[in-house]
């Protein structure tokens, strides 16, 4: 018998954790879908060389080798799993690109791996579900207001506690940036070091770009700006700051202000305009933001994107803007878990067990248990026939809240409400089948 | 830049086919769910001991190694991807045995991978849909009704066209073989063989068997049972052949009498029972069975499974009897696509587009969209703001049924039905998004 051992980073879930999964899932697939995105899905494999740009391998990459074949290498290049849902959204616009219809929006919910070392906290393997609008040559900024205007109706919708959307411009932080001196090296190097900002402090932010060899004035207006932070709301005040007050600054002003006119009003009060988000990613050109919640700073984000000016030139000779946002699905799921934040009403789907008095009665009871199916009720028919107590007793360990058996005397079919424990004769199936699913 | 190379055997979706893939997935997990199948999903990693049983890697199995390490071997044992649900169901059994509930009924929707060679018509990576029920110690022929009920529910309500579903018992065959004088190893192998009967005919069937040693009169009595095929309504008939006579054969014959009075009736009319049946796989027991298209035999089986003894005794120190059936949605989905069996109404699940006059009108429009997505119609906001006529044809060519536009001199609401090309005035919102919601 071989030993199981546990590997770090592979999260699994309990069913009763996956059916929360579940229930997040489908709430974002609905809001997305409610917008206009379509699902696609990718191979979770991709070549080496589509997932190293430039030919140089910077990331955690997983190689994928046969177990039969010595060399890790066939005639068709190095097989690697994807790391996230970006590069391969490239890979596919470019690939369908006749194919397509553009504005190209695109849902896609996939599992992605890390290939690091192993790691307390750290996922090797999870789930992203990313929405990304992709169009040809020019994308307005009213793609990147539904993009947020979905996000925030996810957060509202999955009412999981108050949280922020965290929204910055790039251009602005550039355009400061450039005021004050920067090249683009170290306009570059100082976005690296103000997003981590929340980790390493103001006095980390400061010692790291005293370091990159930046003047203590210059430093010191760098973390002013970090402190522009209100209300979308105030966004006019916000803009109106002397710091911003570079032309330099201008595009990147004009873009929020229109932003803010189109954002979904339902989830305007949500939105606060951070000029210390800065987000990692060499890739973002204009908007950035991220969702976190209130509650849980600590947390950092579990949801973030922006726009971006080039998706695929690596793979195709167009110019493809696009604008995206990625929700950390399995992080997500893991602070609704750890901080009970999501509760159903049970630990089934299963609405009805029909009990069995004896094998004689099975085949009738899988006649109810179809029909009551037919009109869309969830059902099981209890796989053997003990006493009813012991049968009742497995409805109630899970939680299924209705019983229904055949009285052996007389026939007739009975309910047993479990949390009420009251009893009721059936006389028709169907009428019965039509409350439980309008008392959903 | 990078010249984008098909990798074969990676199988991949343009949108409007997702969407009917999407739509297969969400009529097999309703049917799952409605008989009481709970989700799960289990990492696409495990340790490749936890793969390889009794330390044989005889599977086509993808390693992995971290492109940032020179050895393919870390502290934690050898990563892999897994290449069926059923290790890596048996292995999450024995895991979290203490918080299962048994009978443990699941299904399971992923990805699996065959490192295979790069070869014509072979998938490398594809979707399997299983279900299967465990119990301890005991596992009721109810359930395998109830598997094979589900199945054929699924594939009624898939509607993709006629077809048989073949049922057969390994008990009957090994029952017969012994009672032909077959060691074990000889009825194991005649198994094998009678499994290719399809692909290698009757001649290649004896030949094989008369290669294994067998002797011309036994092969002739193998061959004759493989003839015994008729629906399940004559499933006394069957039984009663002089050919299955032997006491031997006894207990699978009264388990299939069994099975007839538990499956759900609707199915009966597509179950054959078909002795001809073997299926390749080492660890069925007792009930097999497959589904084919009657319209399309060369295709071969889309869904098959059985009855197995024993899933995790590598694992855990208990018996574990199960019951379970994998759907190839993959296959099933090359099969849905090139011969066109599954038409939808429209390329994308948007119901209606609100057309843009001008940008000042489009935090109005932003508005209408909101609303109507908020009485459950899916609905986009066109990107930018051409002439109308572009915005129709645009809509037009994506298939979306409706566009509902602001009239720029009244201000009333007006929506175009993009098939009658009839136009209306919309005066409430509520009443119109109701109106579409009542004729999906």
């Amino acid at each position: 018998m071989s030993k199981i051992k546990n590997i770090s980073g592979f999260p699994e879930l309990l069913p009763e954790q996956k059916l929360i999964e579940d229930k997040v899932i489908s709430i974002i697939r609905k809001i997305y879908e409610s917008h206009g995105f379509q699902p696609i899905e990718t191979p979770a494999v991709e070549l080496l060389s589509t997932l190293s740009t430039k030919g140089v391998v910077d990331k955690e990459i997983y190689l994928l080798r046969r177990a039969k074949e010595d060399s890790t290498q066939s005639d068709e290049g190095q097989l690697a799993l994807h790391f996230d849902l970006t590069v391969p959204l490239a890979r596919y616009v470019a690939q369908h690109f006749g194919s397509l219809t553009f504005p190209f929006k695109r849902y896609q919910l996939q599992k992605v791996w890390r290939g690091e070392r192993p790691q307390k906290g750290r996922f090797r393997e999870f789930f992203q579900f990313d929405i990304d609008t992709i169009a040809v040559d020019e994308l307005p900024l009213a793609c990147d207001a539904e993009i947020v205007s979905a996000i925030g109706k996810v957060f509202l919708e999955l009412a999981l506690g108050e949280f922020t959307i965290r929204l910055n411009s790039r251009k602005i932080l550039f355009g400061a940036y450039k005021e004050l001196g920067l090249s683009e090296e170290q306009q570059k190097q100082t976005i690296t070091v103000v997003d981590k900002l929340d980790k390493i402090g103001v006095d980390g932010v400061k010692k790291e770009l005293g370091a990159a060899g930046l003047a203590s004035n210059t430093i010191e207006k760098i973390v002013e700006l970090t402190k522009l932070r209100d209300k979308l709301e105030n966004i006019e005040d916000v803009l109106s700051s002397p710091a911003l007050s570079s032309t330099l600054c201008s595009s990147g002003k004009e873009e929020l202000m229109t932003f803010s006119k189109l954002v979904s009003k339902s989830i305007i009060p949500n939105i606060k305009i951070d000029l210390s988000l800065a987000r990692g990613l060499d890739y973002y050109t204009g908007l950035i933001y991220e969702v976190v919640f209130n509650q849980f700073p600590e947390f950092g984000s579990v949801c973030s994107g922006g726009r971006y000016d080039d998706l695929a030139s690596q793979f195709i000779n167009k110019k493809l803007p696009g604008v995206g946002v990625s929700i950390g699905l399995s992080r997500l799921m893991e602070l609704i878990l750890s901080k009970d934040l999501m509760k159903l009403e049970s630990k089934t789907k299963t609405k009805v067990m029909v009990a069995v008095y004896s094998e004689d009665q099975r085949p009738k009871c899988n006649e109810i248990a179809d029909e009551l199916r037919k009109y869309g009720v969830t059902c099981e028919v209890f796989f053997k026939s003990p006493k009813l107590g012991k049968q009742l007793d497995a409805a109630a360990s899970r939680q299924i809240p209705f019983v229904l058996f055949i009285n052996p005397e007389t026939g007739v079919y009975e309910a047993k409400d479990m949390s009420s424990k009251s009893q009721q004769v059936i006389s028709s199936l169907k009428d019965w089948a039509k409350s439980l699913c309008s008392s959903n």
